[in-house]
């Protein structure tokens, strides 16, 4: 006997439930690979970077946005389209500086810690979900624009919301011209 | 400034692309933390094991399915309901026995390797999406239905569909009785 009903192979959504866990495992590995929580960070953030840099075409071609003309674009596209398309939540974003380069994207809830109850003590610097702000890093280097992305705050580490900062680093050129 | 759009928070799904991309990470760093491709099978296969354990509850809240009466109707509600869910792709069912015990899962399609080209020649006997199996098996479990779960075939290493095979492991006291 065989039953193959009608399909919809191009759905591109899958469960939030099953990458939570998932993620939960990766972490869990690198947690036990590494002792260091600075080492488990730092692979995180390059494992994301990778991704980043793959993702961004998947982005580009499936968001069909316009080449945003400002850093504050560029954070409000991240928070309102990317994190949308991805995580399916929209963090709010606020400009940390007077300078206009430097962002927050604020969550109040995490899609990504679902089933995390809180850090073990022995873990207290790690960075959870640090995969994301790699994500955004190496997305963002691939249209050109150098970026910093770090967790400020963390709800995992008993603050407020989660906040992930990302300050853009000015143009070589425009470095340059300063210095002259 | 700070920008709060409206938010729906309780979006239970994401994309694909980045799921399958972090998953790809996962293996990745498996391959690079054990030299025998068993050994990361056995890990995928433990990880996907606490992930079924877990994931059930999620199931069977949102699915709200009642319960199966034979195997065969478990085989389909993994494929139609549980497959569609969590991966968004609906595998076709065969039975594989006369006995009625043993199912296969038919990908056309399997939505986890959408990244991966093929395995390397070093990697050949990896079942890259061995995570599955042991999700399918920890969620049975948590139903008391044992199985044995475990790939047949697979379209990275040239096979022309991906197979995923079900064996229900009869129950205690049906070999109890049996053997007398």
């Amino acid at each position: 006997m065989s039953r193959s009903p009608g399909r919809k192979q191009e759905n591109h959504k899958i469960s939030r439930e099953l990458f939570v866990l998932t993620y939960g495992a990766l972490v869990a590995q690198l947690c036990k690979d590494y002792e260091k929580d600075e080492d488990v960070n730092a692979c995180l953030d390059r494992m994301g970077y990778s991704i980043g840099i793959r993702l961004i075409d998947d982005f580009l071609a499936r968001s069909a946005v316009r080449k945003c003309r400002s850093y504050s674009e560029t954070a409000d596209m991240i928070a309102q389209v990317a994190f949308k398309m991805y995580l399916g939540v929209t963090p709010s974003v606020s400009c940390s500086s007077a300078t206009g380069n430097e962002f927050s994207l604020i969550l109040d809830k995490n899609p990504l810690v679902d089933f995390v109850e809180e850090l073990p003590a022995e873990r207290a610097s790690l960075c959870y979900c640090n995969l994301l702000c790699g994500v955004i890093r190496g997305a963002l280097e691939m249209v050109h624009l150098a970026a910093e992305v770090t967790f400020l705050q963390d709800r995992l580490k008993g603050d407020a919301v989660t906040e992930i900062g990302i300050t853009f680093l000015r143009k070589p050129e425009d470095r340059k011209h300063r210095r002259n």
